[in-house]
């Protein structure tokens, strides 16, 4: 009998569910928020192969209704442990236990904090552009982080906000090329390097930013949207599994090195952490996750 | 400069345009056939993520109208050598002789027919249980060959379809012990030793299969998956690159024993191969080529 767990219902672990399903296997996923993960939350997507453009809540409803189609089941509660026993691996929630064959992790990324927000996380410190920009149409705003993620929110926020300016501690932008150009070309877009956010100021709400390394030493602004990366989720995992600065290390067929664990998304040490490639990982996770259940005793 | 040549115009392929001009760099595809490969000629497609079912001829013309988009130029030649000359990599065609600081190759593979499949294919007649099992669910179907291939999809089949004919004129199943063993098991699956198909019958689709060297002469199959083995396109690679069977070995970034060589998709010896792993594949080598060929002097 091929039993599947799979934890985390972005766009990694909906597509393992896909293939398990497809594949005659039972799939229980677990996930406490909404579907579609991260894909959700992106404005524009323009490099997921066959839409030249697409609103990431469509693509990851569409991923959702999918996997639905095909049978899957969810259990909205927050994973809190996962273990070994004997030949099969332990689902501890908030609300109970589970035990199944074979679990793929598909947990991605949680974002990392500036560690100065203080209280004004929810009142003009956000960590999602998409989710947040409009409550600042027309006003200044800054954006921490020189990455690709940085690159995308600051680009999504142009659009949105007044000046935005882009903080970063680096010499350079490293995002694609095309994003950086496209960004750079923007009037209302002012990149500061080497520079850093020393205090958030405000009465209640944001409204000024302290730097150092920069020309100007505060910077009127009602926003901060902090995009300086983010960590693998694997806290829950109470197992020595093998890792690459905290991401799982999976072989070609997605297995980490625990016999049966699979793991696939921006939790894995891959090399290109892409829409795509997530869905890739699920595909085989998911695929290779259900043969395994089916030899487990 | 980034300047990458793509060979193949399959969805590895043309994920690679994709992600390589995205990146800024200017990309040459040579295909000599239509934009698509595979994936254009699969009637319907119901595991790529996002689409609960979908034509391949549309997915593989919105895959190709996304690359155009991004200025995908196309040479419609047929590739003959593809070598290293100094730092320079030599695509030689049919018309021409082209020099690239970096190459992808995704030309895919070509499976070994029947002969007899006629106008059966995509009405019954598949190449591959993973992506058309589903279509025959609970139905009687065939699986013709005796290797590795055809153990591993008739025991796919077997999970999902009813009873599993495999016809094989061998004497015995030529795979992992294991494999066999798992397979022959199964109350739903028969192997017809010693055993051939004759022809392919039905009316637009297929409904029985006629055998010679079998105990019947006939048998209803709603299905007949032609598992006889796929050879990797790889004859006009005159270099030495590292392969598994003919499959070319690939790292984690799809880049070749030759560096600056990279591969993605069916012609890789990668665990699993679907549209989203060919995708995931090209989105990696196209970006890795990409950078790479900014290194080249």
């Amino acid at each position: 009998m091929k039993k599947i767990a799979i934890i985390g219902g972005g766009a990694a672990g909906l597509s393992a569910a896909i293939y398990a399903l497809r594949s005659g296997a039972e799939v229980t996923l677990f996930e406490q928020f909404g579907l579609g993960g991260l894909v959700a939350t992106i404005d524009k997507i323009e490099n997921y192969p066959s839409y030249t453009s697409v609103e990431g809540w469509q693509l990851a409803a569409d991923m959702a209704a999918q996997a639905k189609s095909l049978g899957l089941k969810t259990i909205r509660q927050r994973v809190l442990a996962l273990r070994k026993k004997d030949n099969l691996f332990e689902i501890v929630t908030d609300k109970g236990t589970f035990d199944f064959p074979s679990v793929v992790v598909a947990t991605g990324t949680s974002h990392n904090k500036l560690g100065i927000e203080g209280d004004f996380v929810g009142h003009g410190v956000s960590y999602c552009a998409t989710c947040d920009g409009a409550f600042f149409r027309g006003k200044p705003v800054a954006v921490v982080g020189g990455g690709r993620t940085a690159v995308s929110e600051a680009a999504y926020l142009a659009d949105v906000c007044g000046q935005v300016y882009v903080v970063t501690s680096q010499s350079e932008l490293a995002a694609e090329q095309r994003a950086v150009d496209a960004l750079l070309s923007r009037s209302n877009v002012t990149v500061l390097y080497g520079a850093s956010v020393s205090e958030i100021l405000g009465e209640g709400e944001v409204s000024a930013i302290k730097l150092y390394g920069a020309p100007m030493q505060q910077l009127d602004v009602s926003a901060v949207f902090v995009a300086t990366g983010a960590v693998p989720v694997t806290d829950f995992i109470r197992m020595d599994v093998d890792n690459v600065r905290g991401y799982l290390a999976v072989d070609g067929r997605c297995e980490t090195s625990v016999k049966g664990l699979f793991a696939a998304g921006d939790v894995t040490s891959g090399s290109l952490k892409q829409i795509v490639t997530a869905c890739a990982d699920g595909a085989k996770a998911g695929s290779f996750a259900a043969a395994y259940s089916a030899t487990v005793k």
